[in-house]
């Protein structure tokens, strides 16, 4: 993984993001120059990932107020991004941090001030990357010394360093686990219907880890098969009880880790977890458009991507882009003060 | 659905096969001239779903027998069709059939016999569609009744009329319900990574039968958000215990129907039952093309499809065409003799 961070960074007055919707196919930066282009970013899943959507909100408030620093123009760059994603709740924590520090600021000082604590919330992203790879790799660690070798970890979506400010969340223990010479193999789901698992691959290529892709209907088959020691997942919200919506698909690939005794680990940093909301049916689940459920590979006639019509009309199709996790199906919360039992969260809701 | 069968039919000295690879962007017939033909149809899976295959074998035989029947002719004929996919055990069921049938005759009539063997077992397998199709109505209207309006019914992959020589498996006692004017809604999975569920949008879009397509991954939501009333889905082999292979990615939708008690059954006629088979674990479990995993759609630069290339390397896949469900999990298998409970298999075995 990159020692800078090429997912999001300042460029001058403008914040320059690795667009991930051209991965793993291309690499291509784009220049963020305006409150809109962030908040379409994020939207438009340009920058992906709970802590990187946060840290790009962030980021989006300083490009805000730029030329307009009033509490007016405050109000309205935290309303615009607010709106963009409603499951992830690092996008709600990132401007809650924002707001509380700027408020009081001057507006004359706001500008500079925004940057500042845009960077703070990236640089603090990072740090508990780092943390989080090295709790879950205490995890890690144990299974391969009791005899798990090669150690057999599943994954699904991506929450690695294209996700996050630092190492990644769910990625971050593998890397340590990698690192430090354990011997690691990686299922990558897909992930339809964004084909998110492609985004993990390309990481694991470029790490040297060594990583298996299946679509996400093997997940069942696999640790039926005893072929997966552990699951490690990120999340996009985690409820005070511990229930965790992430990625849709994560809901089965925990029932099926529990039917056969395979441990399943959700990483993340305290800017995801979400005190103000009790369990997991109060967690706003974002449906997304139906077409990127129809444009589906290599069957039109003349070999190019088709959207699917049926009988000469779109097909009917439905999007909800995460799911929830019950807390009992979780072996633990992997986030930067340890691992948490899921049931635990009270624990650290003052940190 | 239509009235004669399109998928699998005898024309003269060949037999016409209707192209469900090039399905549902266009509807091409091929016709088959030879026992390697048909054991291609089979491979490639221009013919799939484990009664057609069936049939399809068998007409393979009388394909096979037209300018030799001799004993040496038979069993090569027998052997190559055999080892085309391992999984369905109809296959084996059906040239079971062919060889008991055939064996006893002599080589000068044995070219008329396999035809007319051939077209039994087609008709029987129509007759087995239209049973499984009244059985599985009772289960229907019984939820309808209850107040189940619509009725949403999940299903997975394609075990319609174009898995068959009739009117389907899962999808009998769905068209029996709208044709019966019960008010049915069906979740359609993409049942990657071949999405045949397109091939089961397509059925349901020709016969008016209000669907929806889904990625695979947004099962276990759906039911969680109480939108499924029942699953119903086909089989490829059913173990003497119950045990159930079908396509990989059936066991997560039955771990969450279990979770939500939601009624979960598989729909398959007595030749998918395999006596010899004592549990799941004994049924052979076909692993296909890692290339079929790495074709995905609409991320290429150019917006071609693409195989999925990471650092320049094709990317290693995975690809279990099954999986195995768990006899523990299922709330009946509805056959042709009724809806036996998954553990009474028994009762049929000589049938």
């Amino acid at each position: 993984m990159p020692d800078s961070c090429p997912t999001l960074r300042r460029d001058g007055d403008r914040v320059l993001i690795l667009d991930q919707t051209r991965l793993p196919y291309r690499e291509c930066f784009i220049g963020l120059d305006s409150l809109e282009a962030a908040a379409t970013a994020i939207r438009d899943m340009q920058v992906r990932g709970a802590p990187l959507i946060g840290a790009t909100a962030a980021f989006g408030i300083a490009l805000a107020l730029r030329d307009d620093a009033s509490d007016t123009a405050l109000a309205t760059a935290d309303a615009c991004l607010r709106q963009t994603r409603p499951t992830a709740v690092n996008l709600h924590w990132a401007l809650d941090r924002m707001l509380d520090t700027l408020r009081p600021v001057a507006p004359a000082a706001r500008s500079a001030a925004a940057w500042a604590a845009a960077e703070a919330i990236r640089a603090a992203d990072a740090a508990a990357n780092a943390a989080i790879g090295q709790h879950g790799l205490g995890i890690l660690r144990a299974l391969h010394d009791a005899g798990r070798k090669p150690l057999q970890i599943m994954t699904h979506c991506n929450a690695g360093w294209l996700a996050t400010c630092g190492h990644g969340t769910a990625l971050a223990p593998i890397y340590a686990a990698h690192g430090a010479g354990l011997d690691v193999h990686v299922w990558v789901s897909e992930t339809r219907p964004r084909n998110q698992g492609l985004l993990t691959a390309w990481e694991l290529a470029r790490a040297g880890v060594a990583h298996t892709l299946v679509a996400d209907n093997a997940a069942g088959w696999l640790m039926a098969e005893g072929r997966v020691d552990a699951v490690i997942v990120g999340a996009d919200r985690i409820a005070a009880n511990g229930d965790t919506a992430n990625k849709v698909g994560t809901y089965l690939k925990a029932l099926a880790a529990h039917a056969h005794d395979v441990p399943f680990y959700v990483a993340a940093p305290r800017s995801t977890l979400d005190f103000g909301c009790p369990d997991g049916a109060a967690i706003p689940i974002e449906e997304r458009s139906a077409d990127e459920v129809r444009l589906i590979a290599g069957l039109d006639d003349d070999g190019a991507p088709a959207r699917v019509r049926i009988a000469g009309h779109a097909t009917r199709a439905c999007n909800p882009a995460f799911d929830v996790t019950p807390a009992r199906l979780l072996a633990g919360i992997i986030c930067e003060f340890g691992v948490i039992p899921a049931d635990a969260l009270a624990t650290v809701a003052d940190r």
